[in-house]
């Protein structure tokens, strides 16, 4: 392997010739061993790369930064967002707890590019771009890093997530309306209940994802506020005046999203606690679809030993020994995945708590947090979605011997014969294993035409649909 | 100790004879022995009474109770609002995960002492009430419970969490203010960093709780939404057409919020993702008033050994051991009560994602872990700012002199001479035990006169007040 | 209301004539008016009565207190421990971390009460005993409150949890007897598998109890080291040689249990990771108990349209709306408790996180939360042991009709014809909703002999009993 | 890209012509698109290796498997365990919850591999090894997953987390006897309190740690345990008599760690408490790692206007906007390394709750984080034992001069004259501004001479070293 030498304010360090970050980098590379390498993630350093390039262009605006070094730093992000220089960061979630060395991983990265693209050499002639006095103009790893979270976090949040659970709500309300008649029978404490449709069931799931989606939008607005301008304590110090509205116009032009500035930047710096409200909207989505997949596995039990209520599609192999054997797979999954959003959400609320004075120094690892739920929920619905939930199906036969057989269909007689002759005759059938009709008439409450005039499942599903 | 007989469906009980309860009550309280007895918590108690008078208005308006049958269940309503009845509630948290007990215990105290108001005795003549048919009438324990559920909650959180959290915002809001001019040493890392006014520190402050109050409004929405009218599964059986719109309407009117019912009662019953929800808010709060206080003991620690930028109201003698000694109590009493809203988010959390089928059975855990929560975030914020917040003032001879000294007031010269000279400025004066001024001349980089013009404190404190 | 003038280092308060308390609780009561009052756990209270009195034998014995005051303050502590003055301890859980008000507070009712045993009257003439210099002597909060905090947990654990779990064990040991020869269907991933003994199926619950005691035994002898004689920052200022072995050694004569001291002070002030030690065995219990009850109910569910294969108690009527209903009603206890203990659990992960320098101030949540747990537990594990646990029996009936059926038994050809036959037979089986045995010789792979010989659920539970 | 067909139970599957895996593999592919791929854990893949490689022993011995099958089997398993077939393990975490796919991703790479070492082309000719049929022989997902998973977890306890805990604690445990002498001002509730030794308050981070170390090696023998054996649902089915124990036993040696059987197979399927046992100690580390670095870095805090009292390596730039600056970054890891594993354990603990019937189907969730955990603690601890810990010096000036200082001296005259007296003492000095000593004299309760004999910090470190 061959080696160039970098320096920083420190001094020389050691780094690989065919890579183009820095001193600094390289330094937390080596005291930095922990976990995988390059765990920081990607779409951290996009969010930088989109930073940037904004900052680049206020700079300029602002008479700060001339055109050709701004449009050298534009270039080189330009690169890093279409992916070509992944390789060129190797860093670490479990760094400084500001992102510092993530924010001069992408200053020397820029620098050094700039320079080959340029036509020149790292380390040789006058530098086309300084990593901290030009990349990082304007500029404070404290406010950078918290930018970038934001730009990634909220990008997940609108391009998986809200997308994937969207996916998913569009099916099942599709399914609540296409069985909307069927009736069957309700359960409670797991216990037979009064009937219910199918598609009533099924629209309780479609109402949860509803209203996870609005509390999740409803946290978009804090998530769409960014830190840059407050540079390293969030007084703005070494930024001119009019700079953080204009970076944010840029990162909301470069992104498509509507970034804006914080309004109070102390607080952007020292706390994260957008990052907290939106990942407990994630969390609440965790906690539904979990509901959710449960029923669904619960509804497809079987197949001959189970409720067998509803068929799902059969994907795949369940069993490396017991042949024929097909699991619900795509419900483990997405429970999997709502259980380690509950353990992210932990994560995140303890580093949340944890902000010191003007900096909150548990950034990566509430950035890695949220990211892994954003994507997870998103993906893991998707997936849902089209190898479960569009194939679900009512098995009509195993429904209807179910509901006609239900015990708790003396519920319709509580108003024409009250709750204790009712609940005798249950009790009674209960125990002699015979129908409620045969008893409600041997007891004398009811007669047979009663009975089948008022005891009928359809009419039971209420007046609510 | 004397009893009387009670029945419920099941048989006959032995009841205390100076109790309003019955059979069922009776059932669950030498069933479930875990715990401290009474621990239902009084607000669902509350809530309870609430919604057992507006369920009585509703149907004698519908048409299936007689007027007397209503006045009768709101009489006694009244006074468990009044708190006339709490020793008749006896039952524990730890009982059926739907609240049927409670319910029924309701039900029971309703119809007993309706009999002693109306002149007779339990259990002999006519009964005044019947506590299913009657004062039950049209409900469930399962729409019931979490209407109860909810009307306790959105109480808590809009008259003691949010008043007790506004409160003490207003003091920060206040203090903000008042040391706007209050120049001293920013810290990040813990590690001096460039300066900042007291005021714009304590200002992130008020911006966390803004946040926090938002979100925390933004959930009371779903918090509003009853799901009373579902009945057992969320299909309404038994209830009359129009039932659910109009018993939400007198819950509204009686308690003086905003309830409406739930336009799906399936997920009304089957899930509490508006507990999830509210409880996330609160958990972000809880987030934000750590930090505050931790921020805030932080800068008060000494006196003589510590930070001591602040001086906090001395409210008692701190140690049983060490004379004169005073803490941050107020501060640790938050910091608490901020873990406790954090353990219970995750009690919460996992309590929501067990619903079965058409019901959740974590009612009671929910509901008090939720009131608790919402408490004592209420509390804890009023104890905080009347015995520390509003006392809170700048120790103005050790602010200046920390601020004085910092090395990173250096960073005024980045823009003048660059980030590196600068550093090596700063690393001089470090080594050396020095100023800056004087390592700045030394080295040549700045002259005296120019290091004192740029180098001021008081103008490091940015554009953003 | 009556009161008497009380006066501490800092002044003096006015406080309700009859009561014991002096200054420091009254300034406690009025300075955190936070939740229910006197919430501070009568074990802790107890745990300090214990130490006071040991304290004082061992002052004795080493020549700084006269055996007059050593059996004073012994003569109120015999009587706090009897629960004589319960109403002299109003104060709350979230006070000051490091419990030094609740310190106090039995510092000053001993003193006032032995004033009055001794026949005169509170804060007249000589006192008998002074709070700070007597009844506190060679102590700190720093170390009582750790002292008492670890004795009401030890004593909880090893006189509520792990007796109750136990006794559970038990029950469930006995089942697993009886029932070793009830051949049922297995069950994985909720779909039908291969057969098990339903003895086998709680043999499995049995071990989850018995890893889960082990652990908490295990965690016990951390839980046993008491921080007493570490007084003020773990030096044992202020405190005469040989006083922590010595009050250790009257504390595990007091109490019945093998208390020692801690062998590093520091730790035991700083820290409570003994705390976050136990509970986490608390905490994997509740993870098993949750799978146990969960398991219970879904195998009991029905009557009529669910899995069906035991029987439970029918301990109370389950609906108040759907007459004859019955529920798991203390399976529904039980995870409740569940998920209480591992919201709790984070709770004491938090406080444990939050320790600084020479002292943790989460002192009172973090006994607060362990001293719920480990009560809840045991109360849970005796309540569902007695009223459902003793009573489980399995449906015969059921079990047969299901294992018949399945599919699964196909299993037992792999060794025969392979894996992908066999799939092929249980496949076709489940399609045309015929029986293995049909397809098996329809197919043309196994005659109906061989079928019959191979394919016996009973000889499918295996060589392990 | 050239494909070629796969065959499973379910038909035929396009699978990449150049790599090893089946159809099943390919099928999971396909329908799990969650998160990154190839998130399975590589050390899961190689607890499944070592685990193949003694089944086939196992096998042989017992009869059921000719030489050639164990012989081609155990190649591709030391392939697999040298990291030459990385690129063929391609699956998710989130799969189906029992990780079937993981084990047939292994069954059918090790059939396939062993094909084209024998020199024969993938699904030509005779199969050597049948992936059902030989390579999982005597053996189900359900009993091997668990088993792969234990292996790996238990390695990546004894061979990462214990020595890079063990590392820092023996220099921790060196520091503490370096600086026993140095004589420092105490800090309880972050204020000011009596003398301590540097060397006292480390061998508190010392005794945590022997703490941690001793639950998590207290786990271990739960964790040693094994599954395999007890096939689908526990019972052993279509195992061969004693191949429970001679498996394990060559997990034992090909692994040189003391692997056993599970003595109870259903829990060793149905729960994963063992994962929940020591992940539960992974986090007590975890909870004291937080408070040692947490207390570091505040000791450390400066360099002009924090603590200051210690000395840590400056091993890189700190700020990107602040010259000179120097941040406690290794204390930053650490301690969002311990939020990390915080939450971790509350994805665990979900997960282990949520067997149902004879299968936890949360497995890859509960390996995923556990194996996360344990890396990251054993990184972590090593990164911080080397670039911080061991460079930890004194900062004898700045402690002289704070404990010199200090008020809290004057609990030293507790003994002398009383709480009462000292207290006015601190107090006036305090409020003065003046020393203990000038007070002391002053107001006549002590002589200068007693003074300077009784309040002496190096006399008030105690009794205990």
């Amino acid at each position: 392997m061959s080696f160039r030498i970098e320096k920083d304010t420190m001094g020389e360090v050691q780094v690989p010739a065919d890579k183009y970050w820095g001193a600094q980098t390289e330094r937390s590379r080596n005291n930095f061993k922990i976990g995988p390498s390059a765990s920081m993630p990607k779409e951290v350093i996009d969010g930088f790369a989109y930073l940037k390039k904004a900052a680049a262009y206020a700079n300029y605006d602002l008479g700060v930064l001339p055109v050709e070094k701004r449009d050298a730093i534009a270039a080189v992000c330009d690169e890093i967002l279409a992916g070509k220089l992944d390789e060129h960061f190797p860093l670490v979630i479990w760094q400084t707890g500001s992102g510092t060395q993530s924010n001069m991983n992408l200053n020397e990265v820029i620098a050094n590019r700039a320079q080959v693209l340029a036509g020149g050499q790292i380390g040789e002639g006058e530098p086309i771009l300084k990593a901290n006095d030009d990349v990082n103009k304007s500029q404070s790893s404290n406010d950078t890093y918290p930018t970038g979270m934001h730009i990634a976090a909220y990008k997940a949040v609108v391009e998986t997530t809200i997308p994937g659970v969207t996916q998913l709500r569009n099916t099942l309300a599709k399914k609540a309306a296409d069985f909307k008649e069927v009736v069957k029978i309700g359960r409670t404490h797991l216990m037979d209940a009064t009937p219910i449709t199918l598609g009533q069931e099924i629209s309780g799931y479609v109402a949860q994802l509803d209203y996870g989606l609005r509390s999740l939008n409803n946290s978009l607005s804090h998530l769409s506020e960014i830190a840059l301008g407050g540079t390293a304590v969030g007084t703005g110090l070494n930024a001119p005046e009019g700079y953080d509205v204009l970076v944010a116009k840029y990162i909301a032009e470069f992104t498509g999203h509507p970034f804006v500035t914080a309004p109070n930047k102390f607080e952007a710096l020292a706390a994260h606690d957008a990052i907290v409200e939106s990942h407990g909207a994630l969390k609440m989505l965790a906690v539904s679809l979990n509901k959710i997949a449960n029923d669904v596995r619960m509804l497809a039990s079987g197949p001959r030993s189970g409720i067998g209520e509803i068929l799902i599609p059969e994907n795949e192999p369940g069993s490396s020994i017991m042949p024929g054997k097909v699991n619900p797979t795509q419900c483990e999954a997405l429970t999997m995945v709502a259980a380690q959003v509950m353990g992210n959400d932990v994560a995140i609320t303890i580093g949340g708590t944890q902000g010191h004075y003007e900096l909150n120094v548990f950034k990566p690892l509430m950035a890695y947090n949220f990211l892994q739920s954003a994507r997870l929920i998103g993906d893991a619905c998707m997936s849902f979605d089209e190898h479960c939930a569009q194939g679900i199906e009512p098995n009509h036969t195993r429904i209807k011997e179910l509901v006609d057989n239900s015990l708790m269909l003396v519920t319709a007689l509580n108003t024409k014969i009250g709750y204790y002759k009712s609940a005798e005759i249950a009790q009674t059938a209960h125990k002699n294993g015979t129908t409620l009709k045969e008893e409600a008439v041997r007891l004398g409450y009811v007669t047979a035409e009663d009975f089948d005039a008022w005891v009928r499942p359809e009419t039971m599903v209420g007046n609510i649909k």
